[in-house]
């Protein structure tokens, strides 16, 4: 048995996205910009993808800009406003302490331009709330950037509120909502967002593609310079088989959020159910105000990267954390934020499930995760320590 | 019949290259990043990709670094290299006027920054010389960008020569070889290139997916910041299916150089040789010393969109210039480079051939064009005028 419990990492790409994507390499070739009748048939098919994008999001066509994918898009959304503020004299930016590195190191970046950088904590339950934005907002602010939902802990932002907050103060409100697309039901105007990033590898759709929503009125900052293409704002011959293979993703992934979500949320919450029996366990991030199919636990006294290695000598592909920092010895970014000491964020585990998964596998996953860590357990010095009261538990 | 000869602006996908890329995305769908297994053979697909796309350059495996295209990995290497020469106090920068506008723009950026550019003019043959490049170097030139072959005119550059002068100068080489790379033999040390741009749609490969090789000790700086992919230069989950497409594609093209380009090189003289008999009509750029498949031509008296529309008409897809600026009224900067006035720069005609067009495409083109200026020509009142001497010609 092989149980793929990844996809916050990636997904496998659905047969409607790959037959999208196919069709248009063998057939619509052209380049957009030819003035040709290859040319003019992706161009066409070009805007219906930017069509439907939109229509998925509730924005205007005219404010979809593809992108090479969620990193780029994040990138060029915060560089975008804060060069927009600069111009006003605004330099500070808000965001949060747990998001994604294509974030954070954005800001890094600006922080040596000499913007000023605030970061919020969230609390210990993976989430922030629009008062803490309200009362970091200065006159100066040009940007608040928090992300929809977490990558590593699924929890989900009170994105709406946070938006109003941010319309109220005349502040542009950017989400990082790579994980949440597909997943959750989004609205851009509803909900207050000036900017999001979207990636279509994480909803069954192709990699190397995204998408950027950037309301009127606000002037994009190209990050690739070059041809006219994207109106001017994104260089590069447009990648039109990704684009229709993403289009074609998140109509899909949109049209079944509910029908998913009721699939996913019952897998999940038994997942958290089965894995809480493990002694000294945790799980990272609010229980229900989290994505569907993510699961997220501390097991004290092992290691996260043995605990994956031997999960997947059993067939069950998982993850300590975020796939892109996977290299890493650092403990997650997103732990430490909600607070696990160090030696507790070593010990992770991440789950995330797509609805291609079935109650089946959740069983065996439960079973393959106690085995392993007991195994793991009793090979621990540390475990043992605690085990004799040499040290104390973190986790009761 | 359908003929398409625009293989500048974008190829169609060979077979090879959508079977590899189709197999991947059904069966090698993880995150290279990921520890568990389906991530795993996801990273030994990258790393094979990258030594095939090293071997094909001549280049090393780590020389290699996975981008979405030609356009961002131009933006990257100069990027890449004006910082590092900033850093020595160097801040000035060799070009061409006729360069693409993924080098062109990105020059313009810079110079906003404080950087000083010197664009060397081509011959009217659209070659510059090593000499000329020579010639321009400084004690502060941080940059040699010169591209191998021009989008528009095909025209060849001395490249291997470029090179020696940068070497012996301890200037930074950098190659926007989009257009040369599947078409004429490359080899990057062989030929002193330190940083070389490319991009698989360009030579019947996937689009969104490109690369950039850097010498060994050129640091790069980041385009796209976030996670630690690309040995921590280029941020975004890799797009394994995109990159294998790609160095398929490249195995196939460059394997095949010498075949196709005895085959393309019969098409394009003959193109020549027929198009010639048009009265006032001249080719830009040598025609020898240019891409085995590249014709640019200008016919005083017309307007090259009009040609363009018309020759749709007839089935034949061709282009006056770049794809990537077709929605700009202006003349071609790359036809006002080699000296075209203006009122001619207006009337030209790019096509572009590959592999799979046929002499008989070859022979039903010279005709259609033959027809449509013809026909053009009776409706332009500057015909007429230049017909009934009120005005000079420009082309005898």
């Amino acid at each position: 048995m092989q149980i793929y419990a990844d996809n916050a990492a990636t997904t496998k790409m659905s047969r409607t996205a790959i037959d999208a994507m196919t069709s248009y390499m063998n057939e619509v070739y052209g380049n957009p910009s030819s003035l040709h009748s290859v040319g003019q048939r992706a161009a066409e098919a070009l805007e219906d993808a930017r069509e439907r994008v939109a229509a998925n999001l509730g924005a205007k066509p005219r404010e979809i800009y593809f992108t090479s994918g969620g990193s780029e898009s994040d990138n060029q959304a915060i560089v975008s406003a804060a060069t927009f503020g600069a111009k006003k004299g605004k330099k500070h930016i808000i965001s949060t302490a747990f998001e994604h590195h294509a974030v954070l190191h954005t800001l890094d970046k600006l922080k040596k331009q000499g913007f000023e950088v605030t970061l919020l904590d969230p609390h210990e339950c993976g989430i922030i709330t629009a008062a803490e934005v309200a009362a970091a907002i200065r006159d100066d602010t040009a940007l608040v950037t928090v992300m929809y939902a977490n990558n590593e802990i699924g929890t989900i932002q009170p994105i709406a509120e946070i938006g109003a907050v941010c319309k109220e103060r005349g502040v542009i409100f950017h989400t990082d909502a790579v994980q949440a697309v597909g997943h959750i039901k989004i609205n851009v105007k509803e909900q207050n967002i000036d900017m999001l990033s979207l990636s279509a590898h994480k909803f069954h759709g192709p990699k190397g593609v995204g998408a950027l929503y950037s309301r009127l009125g606000i002037p994009l900052t190209n990050i690739i310079e070059g041809g006219a293409q994207e109106r001017g704002k994104r260089a590069g011959t447009e990648n039109i088989p990704a684009i229709m293979g993403m289009a074609a993703a998140m109509d899909e992934a949109c049209a079944k959020i509910d029908e998913n979500r009721e699939k996913l949320v019952k897998m999940r919450d038994r997942l958290i159910e089965g894995l809480s029996e493990i002694p000294h366990s945790i799980v990272n991030g609010d229980k229900t105000c989290r994505l569907p199919g993510n699961v997220n636990m501390c097991f004290e006294g092992i290691e996260g990267e043995s605990l994956l290695l031997l999960l997947d000598a059993k067939g069950v592909c998982a993850s300590s954390g975020s796939a892109c920092t996977s290299g890493s010895l650092d403990p997650s970014h997103v732990l430490l934020s909600i607070g696990r000491p160090h030696e507790v964020a070593h010990g992770s585990l991440r789950l995330t499930l797509c609805e291609e998964n079935t109650m089946e596998e959740v069983e065996y996953t439960i079973k393959a995760v106690k085995e392993v860590v007991e195994y793991l357990r009793e090979m621990s010095p540390v475990w043992h320590d605690l085990k004799e009261g040499k040290k104390q538990y973190v986790i009761q």
